[in-house]
């Protein structure tokens, strides 16, 4: 099963949440488990999505509380890491997609590069160094997009290590 | 939902792993998830038990591979924390149930009972102090008695905390 | 240069303090560093008696602050970890010294017995399993033998690797 | 005292090692700590200016080992977290200073911004979002200047928060 893990910010617009929701929807509808950190906004949207077409959501939380997760998801697992959490979440998925997303997201970005995860982005953090753009992140225009990219990546990396 | 996390060796005798199983049965009998730490030996065991009797059995590993996870766990959460991940396993848990056990046991109770979560314990550690017996660990004689002590326990903080 | 955990309450009784602050002054003599975990108690006696003794002594705390460490120490480490932390202590010290203690010194006394680290301990837990005493804890009586051991403990365990 | 991280990828340019190594001395000079990752390229050249003008350099390595780390550390903290030993890194500075750097550069400024600290930026990445560049990292084009800011915000924000 191919665990994927959707990053994004605790508030966020109205498109966004669509955009997660949506996303959430294609991770379910191709069978794959959704990881998120558990919390509102980005997080919330996606789990949402991911329940409502019958699959699991998953979120780990950097508290202690259980309770302090949003009401789609399955499993809640109280890490009380902090942000060190940023790095469970990073390292369980196979493949990463960004929505949008603020300083915790760009930090599970490189984080999940520097483990060698694919990320897919959604209209998130662009990354330049000495003024060049660098393509680390797949791009995807659309919910069902990134989705795609995702499991493809998941299947290019799975080859070139057999 | 009631969270139950069975700690244990990732080696152990035959015993000790039906003990194991028969409490991974009785946690999903009555409608709880089951915690461990998704290895082998208790571990294995009382996931085995969790699934067959139709539960959720959840892994929290201490590599960075999912795969690492024994075969009955429905989720895999690899931590990359190494033996920090013991924390989390105490945290994300309402009550503890403690089989038999090596060291890395013995440190999920001390974290389990310096977060106030209950810790029921079946022919586990049992602690001194200056020749007295510390009896904070709730002994249990039976995997039923283990897990209907662990779900009173968090009954009684849950009154507790009202 | 050997590191030298130095574990016990946040809180305790003036003669325990004065044990750890004598431990304290012992690993400074013997140019060992001191880690600990940086709060009030067991640890900031022991912080104190190496820097009087002219030693180096290293907090490593739970919360997200530096402030949160005791006056005596050189360097504070706030790793945001929560009791997570323990094993951040445990991995980097060569050996553990337990001072009486509750149950987050009985965590770390499973989590570095577990690494393999030797653990001293003056007047600390003891283990049973099956109403018999697990001996791996190495008893001390003083503050002087303790360290001495500890010293000697790191000497063979590094013996043993070559 | 200020705690002054600084960030930078393992393996190095001789050029970005000598502005690491410029950095490393002026943290020293001004009587602030440096903190690092402990291994060797950026980290190992900052720990060693910083040593070389009498300071101190502290580094927090991912792995079980101290030995992993550089030989200009005067302590070396072996977290065994693995690459969430950035977010301790991130959460116990009071500033971080990247200097280039990799994913896992990208990854503590990223966690640094999240956790309100500010982050100084010596030729390093340069974030964008919707083609805007995001202006947080505050640009430093000299290893003086880069420390010289670095203090100066440190200042301003313990003024913020009295």
């Amino acid at each position: 099963m191919i665990y994927i893990g959707v990053i994004g910010a605790s508030t966020c617009s109205p498109e966004e949440a669509e955009t997660a929701r949506q996303v959430g929807r294609e991770i379910a509808r191709r069978g794959a488990v959704l990881i998120c950190g558990g919390r509102g906004g980005v997080m919330e949207a996606a789990a949402r999505g991911a329940r409502e077409a019958g699959g699991i959501a998953i979120g780990i939380l950097p508290g202690n509380n259980r309770k302090e997760g949003n009401c789609y998801l399955h499993i809640a697992i109280a890490t009380g890491l902090g942000d060190a959490r940023n790095a469970v979440i990073a390292r369980t998925c196979d493949v990463l997609i960004a929505i949008s997303g603020g300083y915790g997201t760009l930090s599970e970005i490189g984080l999940g590069l520097k483990m060698g995860k694919p990320v897919v982005g959604l209209n998130t953090w662009q990354l330049f160094k000495e003024d060049k753009c660098i393509e680390d992140i797949i791009i995807a225009h659309s919910p069902q997009e990134a989705v795609e990219k995702a499991i493809t990546a998941v299947g290019k990396l799975n080859q070139g290590m057999e």
